[in-house]
């Protein structure tokens, strides 16, 4: 196995090609590291200034006082041999090549590539790209792409066959407040490939969950060995680009990459125990997902939900996607009935039919949890329905019938509600250690989708859609099933 | 035909069991309508107040001096058989009820639904439920449903057979800022059922698009029959909840409706011209692209992309439903080879391959728009560009190498950026008469989601994801086609 640490935990950075002049990738690239508070030193390399962004440059490598563990190189393709020889003699053995102009524009580029890939092999220096967004480790403080998304730390890793998507899912993930690890754009993979990273990502204590943007993989025997050895110790989600005829056909002229037929790939995929996205949001949601909730030991899912219409969607989705819905057990029918109306549901999905009562919330998804009948919960419109519900008072507050001082006491305990409903949720999670997946009635802009507490295990994701809730479920039930088949779970 | 117009449209409204009691349906219900601004008179009805929310109260229906259209009913079930009479004596001939305790509730419940039904047949009475949400009207200033999402005025009519259903698709309408015109939730149906509504739309100059979520239909020879000749005049989206054992089970025990095979539903619905939903997310995603975009002439797409990764999952998805991406004509090939690098795609997908040149966007979309040889275009992170673009420039302010105010002047100019964009896109679209559809690089937090102009007849949505759009682009197709094969487009 190669030894990445350095190029993921650099003490020390150059930046070759650093410059001031605005929207030059040797600008941006030194911006993001040094905005994103990297810790150790960096080492502007150029030719021309004295100093960048405040600090001192130098003319060459060589120049450099002290030690440097990674180079970012942001110079014309022809240079960038020149560079790598000055690398290899001062020691440098990890470089992340942001420089286009190799095999992706034909002709003397390929060339380019392959000299710059076997003098990288002999003289065993671990190269990103060339033609990469750039790579970011956010448990370092290490902001190095050519976009500046800001997610904050946490533990999926990702390793993009494209910039552009990879760091849109990054900044989807900052949007959404989800926690991102590595990030690695493998853009030509003339050394480092898909396959390395995969295999670095495994080994990592930093990386919980590993999210792969895939257009191709040149040696498939070997990606597959290693992801079979990986997905027993942790969830790799992936997306495959390139599945149809005219994406392959786009593919092919985006990074070369000859896509085969998806369904060969769908079913070597599921021998190794990667889980498949179908489009960058699945991608996102299901790593998120992974990162969050237990895994269910089987497929058996409760259903709680305050409306009929929604637990019927929501039964839908389950069965279409390999869920089953047991019966409620008559311990939890009698319980219920002296709770709720005459004509509720009596069964799974139990309807709450709108009653306001957190107390019975509460009860109902503890009810279920705990019960053997579930391996799994699934709590429809309850999140969000304190923020709905107090709509007609804010609305009797405006006709001048509740003051405002009580209208504000009223909203902070709407507030609080939500809190301990998202509360119990992740309590009885780390008690049952089944996953409770909430979907909320509504997505309001200052909700918080994301919700944990100082020493719990798993976090509680807020859906916005029970189709998503549905989805991630069924991916961890697959996944679980898996390991089961493995021997390991 | 039924006339429900002084259903949706009245000029008066009786609340019968008008109450200040907080969370009590009588006091939801007409704070919704005083707070939503009705025009009309509206005449509290309660048996124990002199006034509610500052308004005359009557003790009945017969006390009320002027003309009364249409009365909301929130008083328990035993009692609306009497409401009911008053309101035949006193020529009201439209009640949307609340209430439940009838059918769905099952023994007693059952006789009294039928009574009603029988008596509101005999005396012309148009009654919406009961046991339903309510019915809004917001080309009408009508608010009046017991739960309070607050949308703007838009012509999307909806029929409901889950109020809660119905109602988050308000509010997620509301917060997406999508236009909607009327809501009815369909309640038991006890006299007017879906098709009835939906004939009532179709000939309804303010619905532009009807959506509908059905769980099941009593008479499903004159479903067919209106929705086959309303389709023909406008676009009707479906979403068919219990279509499988789990959720017909579900929808059993919610509005005892029987779910048929979704299989036979599904081929049933391609003859109607009504176009499927999988979800509540669809449904309205759907019906907002239906009023917003002209429809595609055919399923030839071309797609202008500002990276190539997006460009394969677009085209992946375009090809597995149903679009086809045909080569770039030589004339669109040697007219973009002047403008982008050697390297580029040179095929469609068009990848700008990230050139930050909004005159070089504006023309590639008019360049693939105005060609023979697509119907449609969808542009990739172009809008959001601007906004994710310039994070570099504001790390580069923080690193104190660009002054505050030079970093407002360029942050005015992305947002000046980003809406010449939409209003190009608009501007294209209402000159060639083909849908633009464009996915945002992240959806910002203030960013618009939907774009239109004064004397536009059309509107632009910004897509969040690749999927969304290619989605509601070949459902726009599969309609255009069915119109073609009924010989009206």
């Amino acid at each position: 196995m190669k030894n990445l640490d350095k190029l993921f935990y650099p003490e020390s950075i150059a930046v070759i090609g650093a410059t001031e002049v605005k929207l030059k990738w040797g600008s941006i690239v030194l911006a993001n590291i040094l905005d994103g508070g990297f810790k150790g030193p960096v080492y502007p390399v150029s030719t021309s200034r004295e100093t960048v962004y405040g600090l001192k440059a130098y003319k060459s490598l060589k120049d450099i006082p002290g030690k440097v563990d990674l180079a970012y190189v942001a110079t014309p393709s022809h240079t960038v041999m020149e560079i790598m020889r000055d690398c290899a003699e001062n020691d440098i053995r990890n470089m992340v090549i942001i420089s286009s102009g190799f095999s992706e524009a034909g002709g003397d580029g390929v060339r380019l590539e392959q000299e710059l890939a076997d003098f990288a092999r002999k003289h065993a220096i671990n190269v990103v790209g060339p033609n990469t967004m750039g790579m970011s480790n956010l448990n370092w403080n290490l902001f190095g792409t050519g976009a500046h998304p800001r997610p904050v730390p946490g533990n999926i890793s990702i390793i993009a066959q494209s910039g552009n998507v990879g760091n849109q899912i990054m900044l989807w993930a900052e949007l959404e407040g989800f926690g991102i690890g590595k990030f690695v754009g493998s853009g030509n993979e003339a050394v480092l490939k898909v396959e390395d990273y995969l295999e670095y990502y495994n080994e990592d204590k930093d990386t919980g969950v590993i999210l792969i943007y895939l257009e191709g993989v040149d040696d498939g025997r070997k990606f597959l060995d290693i992801a079979k050895n990986t997905t027993l110790k942790k969830p790799v989600i992936a997306l495959k680009a390139g599945r149809t005829v005219g994406g392959s056909r786009a593919a092919a002229s985006h990074t070369g990459a000859m896509a085969g037929s998806f369904r060969i790939f769908e079913s070597v995929m599921r021998q190794t125990g990667i889980m498949i996205a179908m489009n960058p949001t699945e991608l996102l949601e299901l790593s998120v997902a992974f990162d969050s909730f237990p895994l269910p030991k089987s497929n058996r899912v409760g259903i709680v939900t305050l409306g009929g219409g929604w637990g019927v969607i929501t039964a839908d989705e389950c069965e279409e996607r390999g869920l089953t819905m047991p019966p409620l057990p008559d311990e939890i029918r009698n319980k219920l009935d002296k709770k709720l109306p005459p004509f509720w549901s009596r069964s799974n999905p139990v309807d709450l039919v709108g009653q306001p009562d957190v107390a019975l919330y509460k009860e109902s998804i503890e009810l279920m949890v705990s019960s053997d009948a579930y391996d799994s919960v699934i709590v429809l419109g309850i999140i969000g329905s304190a923020s709905f519900g107090i709509r007609p008072l804010q609305a009797t507050n405006r006709l001048g019938y509740i003051s405002d001082d009580e209208m504000r006491r009223i909203e902070e305990g709407s507030a609080i509600i939500e809190k301990q409903i998202l509360d119990t949720i992740l309590t009885l999670m780390n008690r049952y250690h089944k996953p409770i997946y909430p979907v909320t009635m509504a997505a309001f802009p200052d909700n918080e989708i994301m919700h944990t507490a100082e020493g719990s295990r798993y976090k509680v994701i807020v859906y916005k859609t029970p189709e998503m809730a549905v989805l991630c479920l069924s991916r961890q039930y697959l996944y679980s099933r898996y390991l089961k088949m493995r021997g390991s779970c």
